[in-house]
């Protein structure tokens, strides 16, 4: 009923993605045609301080352990992680090693929240007050209802870590996955009550966006964790009246700054920046700016020898469920009129392939355009329009340019990721200095995806700014203050009522 | 011009304060009628990684350092603070000791933030990567361009914490403070001025709201933060779209428990928490559940006593900015209504005083209401209306009502202060884990009003909520997390490109 | 050679404890005659730097995750826990309870350190410096070559929380544990390097003391770790020139205050941490304080029943392996001579028994003494002197003694645990705030015994006191401070040599 | 009596440094010939939970916070540094701004600790516990009574940071500064009375060695600061069984890297580390190790000039205190017999001075000694062979030689500051993670002196190892951890007395 499972095997055989070209129909049939009464009142049997805080329940934060260490180690089992990776696969369209990749990171993330590592996570601090019997002690607490909405492009990893992270904390999360994609959660929901979830802890929701937004008002949740468009994601803010954190997209940039080295590894990391997953992660390189030293390298041949390997068969490019192919040669049309620019190579559909209309089927596609033209009002939002696809555009900026280039950063409205390909910590600290990405990889090995469980990812610079998987993510996005002043006294020897004030 | 002042001498006489009582007439004088061009320009000049941070102007870090350093000194000159508290009470109605607490707070705020305090601010954290060169490492950054829109009740210490909270982290504040009040500010900008403050680091606009409301909307700050009432705060949130920190009022409660000590004391507390500044603190004590234990202990014949002896003279009660003393009678009246509550003392009108009848003027007044009646849906909103004033709800409950108490207490819409008055350990873990406001004092002496600048002050349970003044509360309210990954390499020996993925 | 196992099947059959009261011969049999050289040359291999830091190595970190996961859920299989179980009791004289509570934490502390949780040891933090370029950075080094040094008690759980912790932070240690129990951690090296612990990071020795402190003079490790007896204890911080972190013994104290409450449960928690494991835990209770209150209660008579139905047959009760049923019978016999003392129980050897003389053989013992004869200087040492076997003292105080109670504590010489039995926190704060002992429980359920991993564990009030188990004891034992100070530049422009200072 | 203070004008007159060098009589008038009772009485009289602790007297770490308000305010007065600055000249050779720094440190160091910021030192935290009511809680907790030994050469710095470190965390220390030069901590001892220091809290003694080594002996404190000599360092160590921490000589090496830039900046600071208060301070520059890149560069000609601008009128280079220039000269001429060394400069007395011959009187001297020579058992204890004076010793290595130079630095007893001028992050990240020098400085702008108060000065790679004036280092040195374990119940509703274990 409300979501949760009814005890059934969780490894029934799936079919081979092969099967998928040939019907992509989604998890339509997942969707569950009840009335919403259920979820909200599911929801609001949870009180705002939450089903366990520091004060009540401690022993669910061991509980919470209890359920990752078991998890984890079912995920470590080749035969449930190869299932989840070909689950993702037939629903997602990325590389077995790709789709394997969510699988390991939620795996790691997991171990990482074994044990005693949950309650590790409500850690307070105290200070000694002002006389004695005194002392302030803050607490990370709860918001006790919560709800969270992922996207399709990463079926497995965003669900499990904010569900557990929700969870950890203390709050009873709704949960909506893309229902595209969402098999794979719900079959990631039976393992977990497999190790020990109790299935009142979580309601999980089949729907489309407007039922959901519709849950959402009725229900109001304490706190609405949504990853994915922005515009889906400012509507929120406003429906929600701020009480959200987003993940939303970013139109995220690499700059190779003046130490031209290692050009092999540079390449292979720009191809898989902007190719991987077809370009669909929220962390794609979305444009590349060139220091001039590196233009007369022979980084764009070779980036292009390595778009050109990537093949439909095994997904390393493959169809792109947000943009239609129209859309995107439509949106190369436009940018080779902008004057100085020209394809550098891809710009053409996918051929062979029974990918459906309603999707895009693209080869990896680069477009140089000069970074003067990409600055001007008149180009720069056509430009810096996120194409959630193998879509990249290429700049190169002279040693004196480097201020242009950090204003086209500071124009672009979303910060996600970014990459600062240089050795210099001089250009290192210039750079850092003058942008605000929330996850900024630097140095000669920086890409800008494949941000794995054990460091921060989010955009920076929003106060509704989520993050995602560690501890500090988790406290930040999932609890809140709260202090508590013991005064027990004892009350001076010989005090007397004082004035009023 | 942009707020920021003109050399003059910080501080020229002031009139005293019974010259306040004759010619209430707030600071309209101070309004500026030009346009916003110059503010919105202004903010717009700041970039979005700020004036300072990690990788840029360090040096600034140290030079708020020194500010504080030298502004807390000037506090803690008798002249200068006796300047300040006579000013505040000026403009704010509230005793010599009330005004003079937040002067206090003020300065001991700004010695915790000398030296290399305000860089201690900024400390990072750093993690090992997967492979040598790489390391992941946790900033605090700034918005950019951020506003602040502080009330009338604390005319010193709310703006001065928080702007220096924002300046610290890297912001550029454009600081509102209300009309009515904001000469108290507008000389504290004098004083910071005198103690290095950069004029351009801060703009200080005298406006009414629907103006700053304008101003807003076009400038678009990074991050608003306010402090005042729920309405304003909601309307903020949603034309901002949730890039908010909110502060707002508070319905704060009490609850005696059942351990019956120190009668005096609690007396004393109870009267202070509920009409030290005639009621007009977002922490006063708006409700107190009594233990039946309390009830037949002379607590309320000793808080009537206290009640009575307060003043129109020297403010220990006075004017009410908010409510008129006619809708207080009307709440009163409508309460009164409610079968078995009764008043239990004030109740009626100030005498022989010239405030203004814009402003509310009534005596200390506590209503009892039966628990049962309290929790009836017909009356709960009505018992649990905030009146900002000198005007409290009192009730009691049985050794078994608890759960009716904390179910009052969930219903409750905002969770700022509250106080749970007991030495008993398990019946204090019993309230505090089954609630949620965010400053909670728990023990014998404990108390709803009062907070500190050692301890966080803010609500609970709202990802919008803002904290004020503690190192956690700056960190969380005037910055966000930006990690910045480090992989300098060396790649690996004998590094061959792999298939795509 | 070196220490590390052959490999070999890790889980052959053990026999069951009673065998070992039939033949205790210890486990001389796995001491190796071997020279000291190869452990020498194999400890100064390792550089100070160690085997890892955040600079060198650091895929380490998570190869140490790797191996924690793995290994918990080894001891999480009920045929590996019940072996380790078993063959710590076939040790160590304790019930089958007591012996897989050391699997149950060693377990959990190696969930805890599962994934990432190893690299988060090592995190680091950094604060902005004074201008552009620089930036400090403090880190947890490593020591490199260390030594542990575990006695006979805690076969499992102290040896490879101590282990785990010099390896997480990167040094390699040579590791004794007493011979008489150290084939379980023979056994439980062939687990850990059945989960890829490398067998060049540890060396394990089996050799009598005499043979160790050779070593450690001769290896001159940069830290070493000893848990043991007082008199080893500063006999090596004197040899090693203070190069070391102790835990040493205590004479543990539990208070009783003026609330008497749940008198069976207080009654149990004293029958245990006064006699489980025969008393052989160094957080044993040895001396128990009763509030006057308590005097009229049953609690003695009911510890006396407690204590008397502990038997030989499941080892509630069983051989002390430090002291000999005589010695402590003339303990007895000295304090009995004290004026006021009396045997409340006990007193007598164990009866029916094939345990040889060189171990004690003794029923659970208390003897009363009062308070005022205690702090006599003649009686002080006496009473207070730590009985390593089920022997406690028992007193108690009036009222208005309780500072005398405190001088009674403020002059013991080890300050391991404690517990205060209460829930006054008025009590509680001035007994806290007058006592050092690093491990002090508070409250109605207070005990001195049963620490776990999630909490620290260690003696306070020494500098050189080590801790146990959680992130904060392997950090402090394990690692010490390094600063990085960063000053990359730029060189200001316009720069010029300044004048000699 | 006890060392502290009379009441009289802390700012007499004294007399310019000249006088000093005609009479360097230090301060022998000083000492006080009364017995070690009242000291050893005095000490005794503080209990091991110290003067204050999280649960007593807590109002003292406000107190403190007030104290270090007020004294840096002092010392931020021109004619109060002015003072203190010359007054340091009169007994430590060294420049007028040198003897400024410290009094300008002292300052900072005592901004950071105004306010509420002691008691932040004291801020514990608390993880849930297993079951409802248990919470286990870190303290950091004083040690009582305990020591401080301070050296010669910061007569005002070391010992109030050290010395404010031990009170603000709850110790009574008993001061020692080195007697030559106790005049200057003296008055401000008289300062921090001034500022509300109470003079019970501070015992301060002025003695030699041997009598201090006495008074330890017999008061046996907690806890032992020692900066000073290996060799005294090592001693005590013995006598007080490890209880202490120790920051003792360090031979500080700085390697240049391949990178050569800004050639007059890494000349001037060469010059600065090796030379600035003639070589005395434990942080100067011993050896420099450079990168074959710099020999062909004007660097050494440059150190040279700039080593030749020193003169005694000011103190840029002075007398020696502990090493005479016979000794000196003994060791350059042992230097110079090892094959390919040479002297680069300096290597002669100075002339035209009146300082006794007790002292060493040296111009400042470099000499170049071959990597390989070095490295050879024979010569390696000479080379490193720290000398207390304006002395280095300069080598180069070739592009692969770093292994050699790594082998050299291993082999060192001291780690105490070290410098690798390189902007090479993998140059860096090679060095830094195969070395353990406690304050290491890495980037262009790299030196090995100058330690301010906002970062950690210490040794690493040592338990005994203290640092000085951070948070951390206060910490470290001045608390041990104490955990409490809250366990107030309730105990479970039906809970029955389980089996023995």
């Amino acid at each position: 009923m409300l979501g949760h499972t009814e005890p059934s095997s969780p490894f029934e055989n799936v079919f081979p993605f092969q099967i998928l070209l040939v019907r992509y129909l989604g998890t339509s049939t997942w969707r569950i045609n009840i009335s919403l009464e259920p979820f909200i009142e599911s929801l609001s049997k949870c009180p705002k301080h939450g089903l366990h805080n520091p004060f009540k329940s401690p022993e669910r934060y061991l509980l919470y352990g209890d359920i990752s260490a078991k998890a984890a180690h079912m995920l470590s089992l080749p035969k449930v992680s190869n299932f989840f990776t070909r689950l993702i696969q037939r629903v997602s369209p990325k590389s077995y090693k790709q789709a394997f990749g969510e699988v390991y990171v939620t795996q790691k993330f997991l171990e990482n929240f074994s044990g005693d590592q949950v309650r590790f996570l409500a850690r307070s601090f105290a200070v000694p007050g002002n006389h004695i019997g005194q002392q302030s002690q803050g607490y990370r607490w709860p918001y006790g209802p919560v709800a969270i909405i992922t996207p399709f492009n990463f079926p497995l990893e965003i669900p499990v870590l904010q569900l557990m992270g929700a969870l950890y904390m203390g709050n009873k999360p709704i949960l909506k996955v893309d229902s595209k994609v969402s098999i794979v959660m719900e079959q990631m929901m039976r393992l977990l009550h497999h190790c020990g979830l109790p299935p009142e802890d979580v309601d999980f929701i089949n729907s489309d966006g407007k039922t959901m937004n519709e849950l959402l008002m009725e229900a109001n949740p304490r706190m609405t964790l949504f990853t994915g468009s922005s515009r889906v994601a400012e509507k929120l803010a406003v429906d929600l009246k701020g009480r959200v954190k987003l993940e939303d997209a970013g139109f995220d940039w690499k700059i190779l700054g003046p130490d031209v080295e290692e050009v092999d590894y540079v390449a292979w990391v720009c191809d898989q920046d902007a190719y991987e997953c077809s370009g669909q992660k929220c962390s794609a390189q979305s444009i590349l700016f060139m220091h001039e030293n590196w233009s007369t390298s022979s980084l764009i041949s070779k980036i292009k020898g390595l778009a050109e390997r990537r093949k439909l068969e095994d997904l390393t490019i493959g169809p792109v469920l947000t943009v239609t192919t129209e859309a995107m040669l439509e949106h190369k049309k436009k940018l080779l009129q902008i004057p100085g620019s020209k394809l550098l190579f891809g710009g053409e559909p996918l051929e062979n392939h029974s990918i459906p209309t309603i999707y895009g089927a693209m080869k990896p596609t680069s477009i140089y355009v000069p970074l003067e033209e990409i600055l001007k009002p008149a180009n720069y939002e056509l430009v810096t329009k996120e194409i959630f696809g193998p879509f990249q555009i290429i700049t190169d900026y002279k040693k004196d340019q480097l201020a242009m280039v950090l204003d086209a950063l500071e124009r672009m409205h979303a910060h996600l990721t970014a990459a600062v390909v240089s050795n210099d910590p001089i250009f290192l600290q210039d750079v850092i200095g003058k942008t605000v990405n929330g996850t900024t990889y630097a140095g000669l090995r920086a890409r800008t995806t494949g941000a794995p469980q054990n460091h921060w990812f989010g955009p920076a610079g929003d106060p509704r700014g989520a993050g995602i998987g560690t501890p500090e993510a988790i406290k930040l996005v999932w609890s809140c203050h709260r202090e508590i002043i013991y005064d027990f006294g004892p009350v001076p020897r010989g005090w007397e009522i004082p004035p009023s004030t």
